[in-house]
């Protein structure tokens, strides 16, 4: 079944303890959709500028995506600019160029809108809505980002009574709901809407919810992180593209995708942009997920 | 198999938000002696002052615990008075009165020295030398903090040579190894000289590293945390007592001890003391154990 991602493109300037990478190729909706598209097709919503090398075209259209929705406008590309510390942590942002991006007002393909499944990837819940009004998916699976519950708190709380799995991270569950615990938060979530509420906890793992589970995933260790931009999307589309393949939302199929996005997290963070993730085949996810189970399964 | 405990007997006084315990039953041993017990015989080495209630003796005693290890010196228990903050993590030491226990010299009764099993726990390291010394057991485990790790750093380094499991939570492995990655901190720790080390993560649950294996264990969540005191120590006696009931250190064991560690200290910070402990039976830590298993492994 087939995924709609709508986000963004974007070009990073990104500074860890172990290197650099200049204008490298980011993204919400890039991220996600390579590694979404391990497991399903995928089509692509964004906007990139004049600016934005034909060489990362060429390279998300040798991943299969589907670049209809990609507009290019005049101007420059969305550009972000940050610097990791040792602890590979929040990054600490140098700049911000929404450029192009400024006035992103996304119109869905007609081609596109037989998607089952949509990802709203974390861009302003406004945006999210206006996104979900053209479609009527079957799954709809929703990010987000502490800008958005500060500053957007009302948009957001009326789109998650229309999401099914909201994906966010544990300051931003505290965040959103005001409780400390993160069950209680995570139960306050989902009377927010979402069936399903995945906590994103970093180098701990994460959870995931629903109204009669729990499940905890440990984390998956890696010795070495290079840049951890875009983990959190990369999660996203290992989880979402999982469920898709099968089709079926029963308990075992959402453990075995939330684990699916903590593998493909673990491949995005051992180098800059979307570097590694673009040299591995599903053999190695398959490997990797494997070896996942065998560290934490008891 | 049964179990040798050498560490602290203790009258804590702890303040959490939600509630205070004043002068209640407290220490290492005692900890490890009454989650150990839960899945096998446990022999207790401590010293106690004559101020000691004797209804905590009668406690220790219904459990089963063997005290004929335990001696009564003039002068007052050891005791240690601490507050803990909503996130519950490391608490504030309010105060810490070593009395009898600052002159500590454990000697093991001739009918100790059969324990196949030795918990060390968190004491000097010289003193845990020294227990060392009087004994010849099948599997040595050990504990530390960051105070005989900033102090008493060569003997410690000594000790570790002839430890078989060496438990530490995170910032101890990163603090002795000077490493930052937890997986370099624990070849680092292995190198030292245990087989196996066990890192715990509180809320974050916990690894083990043998030399070919990395075994990760995810958070076991808690609605509600009373009071954390004892919780590492409830842990290990989760951790020692599955593997002396099982006398054999496969893979499949090391992971399943964890995870009874794991559970155990989710009983323990229930509520103030061990007053959770002595309640449950073995049928509700079985019962855990298994939902642990049903939220975690995919």
């Amino acid at each position: 079944m087939s995924i709609l991602v709508v986000g963004s493109v974007a070009l990073d300037t990104v500074k860890t303890p172990l290197g650099k990478g200049r204008n490298v190729l980011g993204g919400s909706a890039t991220y996600f959709s390579i590694s979404a598209g391990f497991f399903n097709p995928v089509s692509l919503v964004a906007v990139v500028g004049s600016d934005f090398p034909s060489k990362y075209l060429s390279l998300l259209k040798s991943r299969g995506i589907d670049l209809r929705g990609l507009t290019t406008q005049k101007g420059e590309t969305f550009k972000w600019e940050g610097e990791y510390g040792w602890d590979f942590a929040d990054p600490k942002t140098l700049s911000t160029c929404l450029n192009v991006f400024a006035k992103f007002d996304p119109k869905i393909p007609a081609e596109y809108k037989k998607n089952k499944y949509l990802f709203l990837a974390n861009i302003d819940p406004e945006i999210q809505e206006n996104v979900l009004k053209q479609l009527s998916p079957k799954l709809v699976v929703c990010d987000t980002m502490n800008y958005w519950i500060e500053n957007k708190r009302n948009h957001l709380l009326k789109l998650l009574k229309k999401v099914d799995i909201f994906l966010l991270n544990e300051s931003e569950a505290r965040m959103l709901t005001l409780k400390e615990n993160i069950i209680k938060a995570a139960r306050a979530l989902i009377k927010l809407g979402p069936q399903i509420v995945i906590i994103k906890r970093g180098e701990h793992g994460s959870l995931l919810f629903s109204q009669r589970h729990i499940f905890s995933i440990p984390a998956f260790l890696l010795e070495k992180v290079v840049d951890p931009t875009g983990a959190g999307d990369t999660f996203a589309g290992g989880v979402l593209g999982y469920l898709a393949k099968c089709d079926k939302f029963n308990q075992a199929n959402l453990k075995k995708a939330v684990a699916y996005g903590a593998v493909m997290a673990t491949f995005a963070v051992e180098d800059f942009s979307v570097r590694r993730l673009v040299t591995i085949r599903y053999r190695d996810v398959a490997r990797r997920f494997k070896d996942f189970q065998r560290l934490s399964c008891f």
